[in-house]
Order: structure tokens, then C-alpha cells, then sequence
């Protein structure tokens, strides 16, 4: 058996992975926060990701009923009430803030939420992060969601140069984004000392870095069907959202 | 309730989707039929399409679980077979034939069969169709498979293209489509059968046509991907296989 990393040289790995293969690395985010994308690209980005804002409620409930701890699942459960709001005095959650967005690149709720605009490459990629917690272990499953670790500061890019480049886009519409900041740093603090704490062998730590590899290749490959189909000149598969057709995904009254 | 569809109207509707978004209309196609394709695009093709490969006979053996008549489940072993191979004296099936023609264009068999080196994006669409065919009902499992009807005929265009236009291609290895052209025909034959009978209400019916569509974008997607990555100068994921990378993959007697 190799001998296990000291938690030091762990989190030196996972670190590394971020640094490699996070979607901060991907054109379609350089272009983003550059302001080169068009806002019809900026639309496809947020219509699609909506994707994947809809099914982590759905992934942190199953790894909540995975977890034995007590103290562990109210832990985990912070993240569902950021995603889908208090239940009572407060209704407001990620995902309401996400349709926010939406909402002011003019698409209609319903539009959004039916997904049926959205590129089906992005809805293979968002499923397969719920496979991957139900079918892993809760250890890799907990690792996945590491990505947090270097989402504040892509968080950061996006928004200033979101504002900076793009008169449709308000601080408003963006206010998912400011609480996810301190969110994320909160989550994936509790994260890393979980895995850090459940990992007892090398091979447990391998399967975390790998759970942490599986996670980046989603986000990459949601920003890679972006590309595709809205920048680089490739299909835009039958039924997905087309910028040059008319339709009733747009509300008439928005302005460019 | 809407009224049900006759037959022959359910069938020209399901032909109607084949029709317009069945991957015989996607440019990689086209580019790969007409010879446009460098080896390199081919050669991810068939690396890539292993992905999907694989998870045939177990989406097979899924549905084979889930049918409740005797004489069905005979009926779709033999999907089985054809993919995994008689269990006693014909030791070849249709995987086998698929890693013939990989280890043509020059992989090791090991390689491909790791996946290591497909876009994350095959995999997570190959398989939301095993996510498919266990979550929808037998019916919708069933429908999925009427892609069959339509490939016979790109299996003709894509066998002819490319024993014309490439010279790495020779009719040995390509023994894996002049097997599919008769199963498919034999298999979609039944599954209509299957779904007609089965279809009993309009409901039903929508259901079934939208399992082919969904099929078809599974397909398509795996075309966007392979276009974005090899041919429109997208990104290649980081571990995907990389042809400007010189690596163990392929290897070295192999002749271009």
C-alpha cells in the first residue's frame, strides 16, 4: 500500500487539480469576464447552467440522507436551505436568484425551468454529478463538491467583469453569486476537514482526487457545449435554444 | 384525452424524428462519410464511440431485467449476445469487433477500454442513456432503442465513405457494421412491434416519441463533442486524448 499523504500534501493535490482543470481555465469563462461574449452567449451561459443550479439541492439532499452523523447531515443541510430557500419567513434561495438572472437576460421562468431550451450535453453533464453521489461513496461523494474551493475567486472574475463589460447585466440580477461567495467558503471548509478526517488510507485520498477530477470535467464540459454550439460555429442541436429563430423564450420587452 | 394515434400515423411520426435529428444529419457525419475527416477526427471517433459501445449490452441486460414476459426477454437476450458474444463456442460480439477497429486505427485495446483518453462529455451522454432506461418505464426503455430504425442506412453511408476515402480503413475492420445492418433491422422490426402493442393510450405515445428524441440527442451530443474537441477548435479537456501530444496511447508501428 502506498503510504497516505499527510493532510498538507493532500489538500497540496486537490489544489493542484484546481489549478489545472477548473472551468476558471476555460476560454468560455476568459471570454466571459473579458467581455467578449455576446449577450446571446451570456443568455445561452445562464440558460444552461441553470442545469446544473437545479439539480444541487437534489444532489446535497441524497448525500445529506447518506450521511450517518447527525451533526454531519444539519451540517450538510445548510446547503439545500442556500439552494432552496428557508422554509418559512425567508423564500429566498440560489435557486430563486438564479431564475433572477435569467429573468433579466429576458428569458421567461418557465422557459428556464422546463429545460427544454437548454443543450442536452448540459443536461447529461449535470445528471451525471447526481449518478456519481448516489452510485460512490459518500466519501468521493463529499469530494466532489470540493470545486468550492475555487469558486470564490471565479465568483470575483465573473462579476467584476460581468459589470464592467455588460450594460444588460445588473448587481442585482447577480446577487446569486454574492452569497454564494461566503457560502462556498464555508462549505468546502467543512468539506476538506471532513474528507480529511474520513480518508484513512491512500487509496481513499486517490479516490478523492479523482472524485475532485470527475467534478472539474462537468464544469468543463458544460462551458466545452457552450462553446460549441454559441461561439466556435458548431450545431446547435435540434430543439435547443437558437438565438436566430424566433421564439417565445424571449420576453418582447427587452431591451439589448 | 387526445386521441391515440393510429399505426401508421405513430410510425411516419417517429420516422419524422429520425428524419430531422437523427446523427445522420450532423456534419461530423458528413465530414467522416465524404472522407473530410483526418485520421486523427476518425480516430477519436472511434475512441470516443467506445463509451458508448460499452454500455449497450448492460442497458440491454437493464432492460432485459425489467421485462415481465418470458418470450420478451428471450427476445431481447439476443441484443446481448450480439454485443457480449456467444457464452460458449463463437467468442466474438460486437464489442470485440469495435476494439478490432480501434487497435486498427491504432490504439492499444487498454487504453480504450480505461476511457481514460474519451471526452468526459461521451461519457456523461452514453450514459444518461443507462440512467434511462433504469428510471423510465419499460416502455420508454423500449421506444429509446428506435434509433435501430434508422441505422441501417448511415451504416451503409459510413461503411462506403470510409472504405473509399481512407486508406487506414480496410472492410476487415469494419466487420462490427456488416453485423449491426442485419441485427438492426431484426431488432427495430420488434421493438415497433413491442411499442405498438404496449402504446395504449396517446400519453403512451408521446412518451415513446420523446425516448427516440431523447436518443437522439444522445447520439448528436456525442458529434458535438467530438466536433468541438477535433475539428472547430474548441478545447480538449484536460486527460482527453490529445493527438499534438505525444503519449502511450497509440501505438508506434502504427502506419498513417
Amino acid at each position: 500500500m502506498t503510504t497516505k499523504l499527510s493532510r498538507q500534501q493532500f489538500e497540496t493535490e486537490l489544489k493542484a487539480i484546481g489549478a489545472s482543470q477548473y472551468h476558471n481555465n476555460h476560454p468560455y469563462h476568459h471570454r466571459m469576464h473579458k467581455g467578449h461574449c455576446s449577450i446571446d452567449e451570456i443568455r445561452a451561459w445562464a440558460l444552461n447552467r441553470f442545469c446544473y443550479q437545479r439539480i444541487i439541492p437534489t444532489k446535497d439532499a441524497l448525500i445529506m440522507a447518506r450521511l450517518d452523523d447527525v451533526e454531519d447531515r444539519r451540517e450538510w443541510r445548510q446547503r439545500v436551505v442556500d439552494h432552496d430557500g428557508e422554509i418559512a419567513d425567508h423564500p429566498e434561495g440560489g435557486l430563486r436568484r438564479w431564475l433572477a438572472l435569467t429573468r433579466q437576460l429576458g428569458f421567461d421562468k418557465s422557459y428556464v425551468t422546463s429545460m427544454k431550451g437548454a443543450l442536452p450535453a448540459t443536461q447529461f453533464a449535470a445528471n451525471a454529478y447526481l449518478t456519481f453521489v448516489q452510485e460512490r461513496s459518500v466519501l468521493e461523494a463529499v469530494a466532489s463538491s470540493l470545486t468550492e474551493l475555487f469558486s470564490p475567486s471565479i465568483i470575483v472574475e465573473r462579476v467584476q467583469g460581468m459589470l464592467n463589460s455588460y450594460d444588460f447585466i445588473t448587481e442585482e440580477s447577480l446577487t446569486y453569486f454574492s452569497y454564494r461567495k461566503s457560502q462556498a467558503n464555508r462549505d468546502s471548509n467543512w468539506a476538506l476537514e471532513y474528507i480529511d478526517r474520513h480518508a484513512g488510507t491512500r487509496e481513499d485520498q486517490e479516490l478523492c482526487l479523482n472524485a475532485l477530477r470527475f467534478k472539474c470535467s462537468i464544469l468543463w464540459a458544460m462551458l466545452d457545449a457552450l462553446a460549441s454550439a454559441y461561439h466556435l460555429g458548431g450545431t446547435i442541436p435540434p430543439e435547443a435554444w437558437n438565438p436566430e429563430i424566433k421564439s417565445d423564450a424571449l420576453r418582447d420587452n427587452v431591451s439589448e
